[in-house]
């Protein structure tokens, strides 16, 4: 093509840079200790390729159509069933299926907040989300978390004096409430009360990301914020981490006002009813909880390899707090190191990780590291932290030059 | 809940009415003439069943991961392959998959309008595509249609009484310029050049929904809007009428650019990876071109059945135009009528169609009515076309008081 074409300016809302760096990895036996994945060792494969034949050859005219057959009504069903597990008790006209959690954070935020309006998040914070923060154009601020989650106390200090001096109250407080991401940690049943309340008192959505709470690995219960004030609550969950990621397949739940806003953006009708109904099947004869329960065993057994393994290796230099549950270490090294220029380094020595800065709005954060211990084996857990500590070492022996 | 909250302000993208009305359908034996739908005989179940089980057991535990096996990339491949038979030639970095073209439309409107921005679209337009718009807060124009597709002429007029009065030049023009839908009219050759002229001469974006093409009745070819001018088309297909809605995967074609840009919207990494492998094991062993030459087949003979039970009980009281392709009759009434008036009395009587007024920006458009031709079977749509016009007659003998 030769053809010279003036320049078009792009919307706005359009991020400048994407929500994750990237690096280049090139040996075959990388370690990618980055990956947020599932271990696909414990995807229940064989049911599922059952359940895939059986659906399409019972359903599969229904299922290809948009509307599907029963389906869509098994999965309602089904999740209504296990919400009420968690103590969340929701009509079925209440709940919606979404492409994953991270459509239904886009979706939350589409129907809530305007170009300029404002967003609450914990910082650090999930990384798609704050991106999806960004192309609504919210302006976003962020509150610390500590060893029981976000700091409520801070945020009721902002509440206050934004009340008092006329500023604005968030449309939105996003919350990864039960074992954090990345930060590991959960929030309190005292904090999760106060921060209800605040909801109520100030008149806020809370955005209620409980991605990971199927992977429970110490059998304490935290009640879901969604019961504490269900009006104010969109409950967000996922199949990706207790099923599949490449289902991707999560569910909504929230009042059937906000559901209704949810349908007028009609974003392309039902939500992959093809796969709901091969998900609906394999669910109808599928031990569930015997299923999450080992998943939790075998994460568990994953995390204490890699917590012993950072003991090992990095000894006093860096601290985390020990996850009851999820998929992430969180970890902090002293104020002056900064994870990022090391991270090349180590990808080059065969092992990946996130850098601090990802999750978070501001430029802060560059002391921390996720490492995530779902998707490698034990014996890669072992080798990737040891080489992390190597790559740690020499940067603190020959830091680049700032 | 005896709580009592204060009112909340949603975002004002959220439209305000759905896209399309509903009916109350009583009868079990109820015709939907209204349903854009495949015809549910013509899925390839079989095969389909085959490759769901095979995809599972030969590349499960990657596709249900986030990134998936081959699968994706054997998916791109195909899309090549097959848009090159259109005349597209398109690098696999510049196809992205979407869930189904409805997301597509979505996306090009998230990373080209800016609320405020201007949309024009053709008058009639596809209902999801207006709604689409509404949510980007578009200012949306529209141009009318004729026997051979949208007025480019009056298009080419106020792009230069535009310029002239320095008034706004639209970011994006959308159109389904082959079988449109609901209009079933097919854009010109001469109208498509001078169509890509005017994007490249005024720099806007042509968003080409290209869904219905390879339903092709005719033989006669059109080229892509994306042939003619690739820098400033983006291009937008899907599985849904070739092989199920269902699946709810089609995909995006653009420039490398453009497709970056998608991309920074990060919406929740790759689409629907498990239902992808599932397509892709499909694809590869599937007699495509005779699949969708024996589609077009059925669906010309449908054209003829319900443009003759047309002519049969309607008479002189409508016109349309005999679509060369896709799925729709697009019935233009006396002026003075309002389909809408019949529509629930339709339904009644067990038929429905989607009324005129749907597929407009500003209220007009009230004399027409879709009727859709591949969902039902030939029966139904001699059946149903003689309760519509039954309808039709008792309401002209005794309308609506207005």
């Amino acid at each position: 093509m030769t053809r010279r074409l003036a320049s078009f300016s792009f919307a706005k809302r359009v991020p400048s840079t994407p929500s994750i760096g990237s690096t280049t990895v090139t040996k075959p036996d990388h370690i990618h200790l980055s990956f947020g994945f599932a271990a696909p060792h414990l995807f229940p494969i064989d049911q599922l390729s059952v359940s895939a034949a059986e659906a399409v050859t019972l359903h599969g005219r229904k299922a290809l159509q948009y509307s599907g057959s029963g389906g869509p009504g098994k999965i309602l069903k089904w999740i209504q069933n296990r919400s009420l597990v968690h103590g969340i008790n929701a009509e079925l006209n209440q709940i919606l299926v979404t492409y994953g959690s991270t459509q239904g954070i886009d979706l939350a935020t589409r129907i809530l907040v305007d170009p300029g309006d404002h967003v609450w998040v914990e910082s650090p914070s999930f990384f798609s989300a704050l991106q999806a923060f960004r192309t609504a154009e919210a302006v976003i601020t962020s509150f610390p978390i500590d060893e029981d989650g976000v700091r409520v106390d801070l945020i009721e200090n902002a509440l206050l004096e934004a009340k008092r001096n006329h500023k604005p109250i968030p449309k939105l407080v996003y919350t990864m409430p039960t074992y954090h991401n990345p930060g590991g940690v959960t929030l309190s049943v005292e904090k999760r009360k106060r921060l209800a309340e605040l909801a109520e008192t100030y008149n806020f959505y809370i955005l209620e990301d409980d991605a990971y709470s199927e992977l429970n690995f110490t059998g304490n219960k935290y009640p879901p914020l969604y019961t504490l004030i269900p009006e104010r609550v969109i409950y967000l969950n996922t199949f990706s981490k207790i099923i599949g990621p490449g289902l991707r397949l999560g569910w909504l739940i929230a009042d059937q006002h906000v559901i209704d806003k949810v349908r007028l953006l009609n974003l392309g009708g039902s939500i992959g009813v093809f796969t709901q109904e091969i998900l609906a099947q394999l669910l109808e004869n599928f031990a569930f909880q015997g299923h999450v329960d080992s998943l939790s065993r075998h994460y568990r057994k994953q995390r204490d390899v890699m917590a012993e393994a950072i003991k090992e290796s990095f000894g006093e230099h860096v601290s985390f707090h020990l996850p009851e549950g999820g998929f992430y270490i969180w970890l902090r090294f002293d104020d002056h190191v900064n994870t990022s220029e090391f991270l090349q380094d180590a990808a080059n020595r065969g092992v990946s990780f996130v850098d601090g800065k990802s999750f978070f709005v501001k430029p802060e954060g560059y002391q921390y590291a996720r490492l995530c211990f779902s998707y490698v084996s034990e014996e890669q857990i072992v080798r990737g932290v040891k080489i992390l500590a190597d790559t740690y070492f020499a940067y603190l022996n020959n830091p680049v030059p700032s």
